[in-house]
Order: structure tokens, then sequence, then C-alpha cells
């Protein structure tokens, strides 16, 4: 099966099962990584407290971690439903929102990376980077531009930490290790919206609920992200902008199918 | 005054009045509850730390609870809350989302249940039977099908709780123990929007604000969000789904009226 | 250089230079906070552990203070980026949303004023008339109407705080101490909608990454903000409301520029 064509088929899967997509997530984009996981057709749960992780994680199809409003308290709950997922074999998807920004951040990342398994890892090029131990300077959470090694880094940062490793940009770059694709899909617009990376992770979630193939999960988390994003601006019209843009993604993440992917999507086997 | 009637009049005096609504809520879907008590033209006010939610609560209209992202520092608050409300007469409005799904949340519904009057709780099928004592599964937040009894159900519990009784499904039931109401208004994509449960919860609690006749409250506040649903459907054109939807449930609920109410509703005496 | 003509230069700027805005704000509006000031071109940090916030402020264009949902935890946390972008001069806007409310509230500013330099406070009528030592009466968050003395409270609060101060209503008033400006646009339907001021204050941080002219910048984040309602209203049809004018404000603060601000800006020197 072409990889396309196996995302179609996750995609659907995602919408006969709807599965439970438990997220400890940053509290910026919560309310949007919750809808976008119900506009694909999962089911979103949030819940943090330290007390009850564990029990929610145990009844979900995958795991959402993200950093992105990352406080102490919050480690603890992580640590305590990753290990259950992990145990439990329910996949677990990390988010490491601006790891080289702050100590505090980097510190949780290698915590979380040394304790816990991780089916996939999404982040930008400089996130990526900082994880790979590469030097890189931040600017907030944005991505940086140079990624002309990208699919290096991925693969052996995924072959590193036994994982796949997708690093979202102008060309996304997906890598379980063995096999690197790069995703010519997206449009600039999405970096001018709050929350699209972390909705990006939401829906590799949401994807990841259904398989044990985490490499297919990734390419159809983003590549929906991604195409949304393509339908998104086509539509708009004069004088609209963000706001409407922002309202057609999570239309279009409803809407996507199996036509859609085949004839818009550009993901390359590199 | 027939029902429909009552809710008319009620919905006048929201907008008259403009009742303030403290929520002490779940962090996922606090925009949308402040948001949707703004459309229907009450005034929101999210507060949630203990050293001033007795405070906030004494000059409010209603006092909106829900246990959505609990955590255990905010029992303390909401007990807090509800105690001065009680004491004040203030009603308060229960939302106890996914009461059955964790230790958590079903004992800090049991302490809230045991501590506080309430005037409304609002739930779906599975929360409500958990909380009258049933068995049932529980999968996330979402609600059970099978509510062939639920007349029984909210008419036992509300008399056993001395409470308003709001069972949210396909058709929503309400009792105050006495009467039972069928409200058969509503859309499936409702299920696909995060929040629109809370959502319905804090109308309640908007015309709650104006009231004691807290089943016309409950009534109203539901029938407001079911039938913004219905014309939020309507009004949908190709390609779009459910981020449009979302942004024309605001649109509607704010220019719900008594001629729509009239027009729409299918409220039931039972 | 015309008023007018400064917030222009400024706004091409602000898509120039994409400053970081770092938030220590409130839970409710935060999604939306942060999406304003993407759409205006500068790029939001949402931050608040007290271990990261200094490390954030450290490279940030400014810092916005929101207390809408204050807690006991974060008054250190904003002490600790407030000192260090004081150290630093990096300019700090608060919105004291609610201040007259209850004790908590009231405590933490004077805390926050007698510690920390602003560069701008912006708040309604009876929030700023809290903070000049007036005594005001507070429902909720709404603004005040009494504002036939606007322009002498501005000026002498300025003047005492050594800060520039906005008081947003019906007529936003702003002064330096030295001069006073009002500013006439908006409408109605802003006050409907949950955050429009936080958002104000957002893009006043937006604008005061560019610039030292904090009072360019003050006017320029509420034109911004202002004129964006006027056109979000006008672009609205039949059966639209709320929720689509909320859409709008931000595809309207996106697409803001030189010839609407000279076309639309009602700005003037007092």
């Amino acid at each position: 099966l072409e990889i396309n064509e196996k995302v179609i088929e996750l995609l659907s899967k995602v919408r006969a099962v709807k599965p439970l997509v438990h997220h400890i997530t940053n509290l910026v984009t919560m309310n949007d990584c919750a809808n976008i996981t119900a506009a694909i057709g999962a089911s979103p749960i949030m819940a943090f407290d330290r007390k009850e992780v564990e029990e929610i994680v145990a009844f979900s199809n995958a795991l959402v971690i993200n950093i992105g409003t990352i406080q102490e308290e919050l480690v603890d709950s992580i640590l305590l439903a990753g290990k259950k997922a992990n145990e439990l074999s329910i996949p677990i998807i990390l988010d490491p929102v601006g790891i080289g920004a702050t100590k505090l951040r980097y510190e949780t990342v290698n915590k979380l990376i040394n304790t816990i398994g991780f089916s996939v890892i999404r982040g930008n090029m400089s996130e990526i980077k900082t994880l790979a131990g590469f030097q890189v300077e931040t600017k907030g959470v944005d991505s940086a531009t140079d990624n002309f090694d990208a699919a290096e880094i991925a693969k052996r940062l995924a072959r590193k930490l036994n994982t796949v490793i997708a690093i979202t940009g102008k060309v996304d770059i997906v890598s379980d290790g063995q096999e690197v694709y790069s995703l010519a899909n997206g449009h600039e617009m999405l970096t001018r919206v709050s929350g699209t990376g972390c909705m990006s992770t939401s829906l590799i979630g949401s994807y990841s609920g259904v398989t044990t193939d985490y490499l297919a999960a990734a390419i159809g988390g983003i590549i929906t992200m991604s195409i949304s994003g393509e339908l998104a601006y086509k539509s708009l019209k004069d004088n609209e902008g963000v706001g409407t843009f922002k309202t057609r993604i999570f239309d279009s993440v409803y809407n996507m199918n199996g036509n859609l992917i085949r004839k818009e999507g550009k993901i390359k086997n590199e």
C-alpha cells in the first residue's frame, strides 16, 4: 500500500473507532486542540491532575503531551500518565514546544525522554535540533528557516530515540529512522494562527489512536492540517483574514477525505 | 403560563437585567462559556482563587460549577463559593463532567452534593446515572445512548437531591421532581464541537440569574442551545463544517428570541 | 508628525520587526490574546511558571500583565518577570482587570504598582478610578458609564505613576501626563465579546515592542481594535451576530493598514 493510501485508510478508521485522545497540553491552545480532535472524528479528553491522569490514560487510545505552558506541578502528572501509557502500550505523542527557550523546558523534556517511550515527537526545526543536541537560537516558539539537513536530523534522532520524528516547517519531514518522507503541503498563513502546531500534534494523536504504524499516523496528522490550511486559504474572500481562516481550518479538517488527500497531498519518499 | 412562554419571559429578563454569572469552570471551554454567557445578554465572570471566590459570588446572580478539568486545589474554592452562594440564596448550577471517569471526579462531586445545595444539575445520561448511583460505563465525556428511563431517573434524582435535574442527549429530559419535560431540539453536529454541554450549563446559569423558577431556567438554557444548534446547522453552505457551525452557534444564541422559541421549540410535558 | 501618522509608522514596524510579546495573562482570553498578537503581525508567547518567566521576558520585546484570573502563585511570577523587564528596559503593559472587585486583585495591583514601573496601564473607567483611589462601584468587569472627567483622571494618574494611562469606553482617553487624546472609534458589540479589552492590551503590547513612544503605542493598540470592531460590525449579514463578529475582528486586525487608520480613525488631541 502506498503511504497516502495508508493515511486514507487510517482516516476512515479514526471516524469509525472515534479514539479517545488524552491531552496533557498547554493552556493557550487547549480548546483548539479539543476541537480539532473532535473535528477529525476522534474524541478529546483533557485532564492533568496527578490524582486522575493514570485512570484517564488507561481508557484512552492515545496520549498527547505538549509543554507549551509547562508548570512544575505538571511534570509529575506527565510522568505518571506516560509510564502508565507505556505499560499499556498506548501511544504517546510529544510536542516539545519552545524546548530551547528556557532551562525549565529543556530539563523537562530531557526528563521525559529519559523516562517515557514516545511513538511520535513533532516539533519545528529549532525544537528538534535542540532535542538532537544541536546548538540553535530560538526566538519564541516559531520555526527556524535553515532546514537543509532536516531529513538527516530526523532519521538519526528517530533511531536514537526509537520514535517517529516529525519536523514541521515550509516542507515537513517525517522519519521513523528507516524511511524519510517529505510533505510539501501547507500555507504560510498557518504561522499567523496560534496553535496550528499543537493542533497538528493532536491530529497525529488521533491517527495514532487507531494504528501501530506511527509513521503513517504522523504523516496523516500533518497532511490533514496542511491540506486544510491550503483549502482554508483558498476559501477566503475580500477583507477576510486570519479569523475566518482559522474557522475554515476546522471546517476543512471536518470535511477531509480520501479524494482530497489523493488529489492535494504532496507526500514524497526521500 | 405555558412553559415556553415562561422561557420567553425569562429571556427578556436576562437581556434587561444582565445577570452576572460567576463561573468556576474547566479550562478547556472557559472562553466559550464566557462568550455564550455574553451572547445571550448576561455578564460572565470567571474567578477561582480561594482568596477571592466568596467576594465574587457575593455580587453575582448565579454560580456555575463545572468539574471538567478539576484539580485538587479547586475543590476548596468551589466549597467556599458554594457555601457563600447558598447563604445568600444565589442559585448554583452543577455540571458534573465525567463524574464516572475517575475517583477524583466521583469523590469531588460526592463532597459537593453533600455540602452544597444546587438549583440545577445538568449532565449527559451516563453522568446523571453515575450520580444516581447506577452502574454505567463511561467513555470519556460523551453521552450514553440508552435513555429509555431518563424521565424516571431525572424525577427521582431531582427529589432525592432537591434540585432540578437536566439530562441532555438526543432528547433532553428536565425534571424538578414533580414535572418532567422532554425537549426534542438539537442537532447531531453539536456533539462534534467541544464544550456545547458546558455552554448549555452556562446558559442555564444565565437564566437562573433572573428567576427562582429553576425548572424554566433549565429548560430555557437547554432549548436556547439546541435551537441554536439547529439554526447553525441550517445556515451551513458547501465545504463548511464544525468551525463555521461553532461560530454560528454564538450568532444564533445572540439572535435568539420569542418567535424562534415559539416556532422551533419542541418542549413537551411528559 | 501627527499622531495618526505615528501610529501608521508603528504598525509597519510591528510587521517588519515581529516583536515577541510575553504575556502573563488570564486563562479565559489567553487564546484570543495570542491570536490577536499574531493577527497584527507580532509574535505571542505565554509563559507563567516562576522558574522560566525571567528567561522568557529577557528575549521578549514587551511584557503584558493581565490579572483577569489572578492566582496567588502567579503574583511571584509577575514580580520576577516585571523586575527583569524593568532592568532590561522592556516595556510592561498592565491590564488591572476587576481591580475593584476583590481584595486579592486590589492588593495584587497595589503590590505591582509599588514594585514595577509600567509603560502603559489600560483599563475601563471603574478600574482606573479604583487605581486612582476614587470610590466606585464595580459590577463584574464591565465599564462604568460616568466618564465626564476621564481626561483629568488619566492625566493626573499618568503623572502620579509615571506611565501612559488608557481608559477605554464609549470614547477612549489616553494620556502620558502631558498630552490627552480622545479616541471615538469602536462599536457597542465589542462589549458583547469576552476579552476585547484584554486583546486591546495585547495590541498595545505589540505596538510597544517596537518603540519607546508609549503614548502612540497605546493609541495604536486601542484604535486598531476599535476600528476593527467597526469594520467587523459593518460586515455582518442577516442572522449573523457576536460569533461572526468576533471572527471578523481578527480578520480586520490582520488587514489593518494606514489608509484605514487615516480614513476611519477619530483621534483628537484634547
